[in-house]
């Protein structure tokens, strides 16, 4: 049977957080780090870090803190990115075009190993060093690349088709930029980015007065 | 005294959905519709449903439902979309570009109303019926225009100093893209928009063998 921990999805995400940070502290060359000092940078108390630490075990040491290192590889494991994983976008508009350009993805073992997109006037074309594939040869590509994450980069009317595609070919995670909800049953997972539903927060919480940091669900 | 109720995001981002499923009811002219309906298409329970609408008052009939264009003309002036917002968007690069051609943001009552750069070769270019100005301008246009919402979509080591010039031009909102946290003191909110972060929630859920959607926060 295969471990499942129940960890609430916010933990997941400041998990990523913490991971950048201790990025910065090895670049730096520090080798520990306090629950404070973690907290204080990311707008959090010291209280929360030890507590989302904790859901994988006992990492630091009263007084000390943690290892920088240490923490650092464990993190990269409980986040699976102790491993390449690599996607395939679906889409070489604006949107995949950005994407194919974002700088951190590489260096944080992510790698858009193919581009698809139906429009023949860029089929063939090379982005970022990377050919865009019709989408006919979908599912061959994604089938024989082993590829387990998938970008949809399409627009909404299109969106479900290409999930369903996606999802025929072996991909078990979908990173969604069209403003739809995909419909893909309990087998996969997806992560959604929309841009005008920031902007709705945005639009709230300034209409009322409100301030502060809204990232995503702290 | 300003009125200021206590809100949790998740239901402020499931307002957002909220009013995007009434406006799909409005267009195919359905008077009316129930929790249920609405949780179904949503993924939610009933229960959350008139959870969350609760916190702004009655809308609802028991086995009647909410009318649809009432829920609609209320959720769209609690998210302070019953007004149109100007932004302006800071890089015209392809995240910026990719804003700038997405099309449901008009329909959402957003508008870039001003888009700048400091690279000399994309200055004075116009891009979707915009033109680039350059970055030197950016106080004044902002104060002439009164615009109230910043899109930062620079990079990580400029989207400091740009959120900074935004604020002290009077945006009280900012929409941030690049891969690092916006330090802006408490006048100011900030929504995050980062595709590493959301690639790296995926990993770690494919990576356990977890699925399900993880849409933002709920």
């Amino acid at each position: 049977m295969e471990f499942k921990p129940k960890i609430p999805r916010p933990t997941v995400k400041r998990l990523s957080l913490y991971l950048r940070e201790l990025g910065a502290h090895l670049d730096a060359e520090r080798s520990t780090v306090s629950s404070k000092q973690l907290g204080t940078v990311l707008g959090l108390t010291d209280a929360q870090v030890r507590k989302d630490l904790a859901y994988f075990g006992q990492f630091g040491r009263a007084g000390v803190g943690y290892s920088v290192p240490i923490l650092h590889a464990h993190l990269l494991k409980i986040l699976g990115l102790d491993r390449s994983w690599s996607a395939a976008l679906v889409g070489a508009g604006n949107i995949g075009r950005a994407l194919l350009s974002y700088p951190s993805f590489e260096k944080e073992h992510f790698r858009i190993s193919a581009v698809f997109d139906h429009d023949p006037r860029c089929i063939g074309e090379e982005i970022e060093g990377r050919i865009v594939h019709s989408i006919d040869d979908l599912e061959q590509i994604v089938r024989e690349g082993e590829i387990r994450l998938g970008v949809v980069a399409v627009p909404a009317e299109s969106a479900q088709e290409v999930a369903e595609r996606l999802i025929e070919a072996g991909v078990t995670g979908i990173l969604n930029f069209a403003p739809r909800r995909l419909d893909v049953g309990n087998a996969v997972s997806v992560a959604s980015v929309d841009f005008t539903l920031a902007l709705e927060q945005l639009a709230f919480e300034v209409s009322l007065g409100l301030t502060g940091t809204i990232d995503e669900d702290v």
